[in-house]
């Protein structure tokens, strides 16, 4: 007979005890990539992602990280064929989704499309991960990913009093994704430079939207019940992933010639500099140098002052605090890049989530074939229990 | 200079081995409570929750979580006056409900609950709670808590064709449920049958969704946020909290003649029986012994049999698994206790979010004392990166 226990097997009083945050506490083996970051270097399984970024396309990065290889021509056609179909919302999500995003329009996007994501999987009728064979989650999870844009620029059309538009299949995932945001076809140029910064994004280690999503997978839960959780811990400040905010200091510095005051005011009052700095790499970022390029692509003034920056920061913080490598991070040329290519900048991070809900997708359906809960242990550490309960005053 | 390095400052390579699914890792200290399984005994703070449960109202041991101790009368009334106000809906979610019941009706009512709460942050315009000073963090939590019963209900009710019910602020927490669920007030009984279950499982120690809730904390991320991935996690088949479940046993036995033959096939068989057993008590479930004799003060035949069914199934598995300490959970009388107040089944595990929200609440409050993000590890362990990029086929 299995009881419960067997889900959890530890016995009162046996602590482990770790750094905190349970920082470098190994939760899981994975095979879907990692980020070695005194090198600058991250993968998705056995490929260098910034180079999977430059030599593919969305799809086939997708098909990678869910499936396990790289498609090959046929695979690649049917792989994006089968998730341009499912781009079209279901009739009742559809129905939802100006309620949806009147009341949640204050909030913006990412939390309106936490809310329609978390629908869409009831109206799909997601089912438990453990009640179903790989191939149903996998469904389940592809399903989800491939409805993300679409309610994603849905809710930002209607928040702004236009119509949605409706997906095309004739179109990658990216240029739909700028298609159903404009309405209008974009250019390939800008197509393919979000698509390479989609790529860039699908996956970085395990962050902790990752985890989240990974800790609700654990319980068996169905596959919107753990990208809704990954989604809320995406919205948290210490997550990143906010692409906006090194915008918003580039236009608070305004011009070339405030660069050097501005930075150094901010470092000396021991603020930090968005857009600046990394959790693990300690070289540049290598999803940096790559958006850098296509920035460098584009050309104009917006990316001139965008180098400007990042040679006076950089410069200035090896001269204030020497021996510390401190880079442009992903935010830094992600939000140039985007606003090259006519992205809202509201919209930026839930862009970053369009593209990171593949390699939470991936993480559900590894965790999933794992049935054992991530249950770890508080220690109590309040006034000795118990203490009688006083009568009501 | 405050970079992103210092919300994690592992290094890479610097990995942390543990048990399986963090068995009993220590993620944080708490002062809101514990379980000591080898005792029997779990607390709230620093009073046994059975004894809160058999003596105070669920308003006041909310406060006692929320405020950290137990209200006297003048701040019992304003509490439950202020929480009671706190029971109606924003216009715009109210207005969202119909949508969300028709999209989520066949995944329940649990399902549209997570949308619901989802889009009630939104509407309130809840912000990361590390923006916030503890009482506005808390005024989040008590919102979303005091809403839960409504949106639960007016979604059961949705699905059934029916009008919700307004809330009334003159009947306890316990009691407007039932009002809600059903349209007319609940005898004294049952609403304080149901008031004692729902006490008795605002908190249980460190379980996933609690978990979950604090991880999404840790990001910083808004009460709302945290609350939805918290009520995913509860929706997975590991978690526990099905009462319905052990419910469906006692149906599926049927009658006193068949309990000895069903269980021992079972037993046999090497199946879980619903509603025995748990993760962390090695003797009596202190709720289940708190909930058998409420079930007892109704009486009637569903409680005899219950009371058989337990009686017998003890007696077998002390004969098969000799050693063992298996014991009914608090599934087992919850499913009963419920059935006798006239709660639809499918609301069963809904009801049980009805309490845990506060107990979520609670948790995280804590965390976000605490600006701290949990970010654990994964090891790689797929084959060596980077292998070159094949050529598109």
């Amino acid at each position: 007979m299995s009881i419960n226990r067997a889900a959890n097997g530890r016995d009162a009083g046996a602590f482990v005890d770790v750094p905190r945050g349970l920082a470098g506490v190994v939760v899981t083996d994975t095979v879907l990539g990692d980020v070695r970051g005194a090198e600058g270097f991250y993968h998705y399984r056995q490929y260098s992602a910034v180079e999977l970024a430059r030599s593919r396309g969305f799809e086939d990065v997708w098909h990678l990280l869910v499936h396990g290889e790289l498609p090959d021509a046929a695979q690649s056609s049917a792989f994006a064929a089968r998730t341009a179909e499912l781009r079209r919302l279901p009739e009742e999500v559809r129905a939802a989704l100006p309620a949806i995003a009147a009341a949640s329009g204050r909030a913006g996007a990412l939390a309106g499309m936490r809310t329609a994501l978390s629908l869409f999987g009831a109206a799909r009728g997601f089912r438990p991960v453990y009640d179903l064979d790989g191939e149903q989650r996998r469904a389940d999870a592809l399903a989800a990913s491939a409805a993300v844009p679409t309610l994603l620029t849905a809710l930002h059309r209607l928040g702004q009093g236009l119509a949605p538009v409706e997906p095309r299949d004739d179109l990658s995932y990216a240029a739909n994704y700028l298609y159903m945001m404009t309405g209008s076809e974009p250019e390939p140029g800008r197509a393919r430079a979000v698509e390479q910064y989609l790529i860039s994004t699908i996956d970085h280690g395990f962050n902790a939207s990752t985890f989240t999503a990974r800790v609700i997978a654990s319980t068996g839960a169905d596959v919107a019940a753990c990208l809704g959780g990954a989604v809320g811990a995406l919205s948290g400040p210490l997550h990143g992933g906010a692409p906006s905010r090194a915008l918003d200091t580039l236009d608070a510095i305004g011009t070339p010639d405030r660069i050097d005051s501005w930075i150094r005011e901010r470092v000396l009052a021991g603020d930090r500099i968005m857009g600046f700095g990394h959790p693990v790499y300690r070289t540049e970022d290598p999803r940096s140098r790559m958006l850098r390029e296509i920035a460098q692509g584009f050309g104009g003034p917006l990316v001139d002052f965008a180098v400007e920056v990042e040679r006076q920061v950089e410069a200035i913080l090896a001269e204030l605090k020497p021996g510390r490598e401190l880079h442009t991070n992903v935010e830094f040329y992600a939000g140039v890049v985007m606003e090259l290519c006519g992205l809202p900048r509201e919209m930026f991070t839930p862009t970053f989530a369009a593209a990171r809900v593949v390699g939470w997708s991936a993480n559900i359906l590894e965790q999933a074939e794992d049935p054992k809960i991530i249950r770890p242990a508080a220690r109590y550490v309040g006034p000795g229990a118990p203490v009688g309960v006083p009568a009501v005053a």
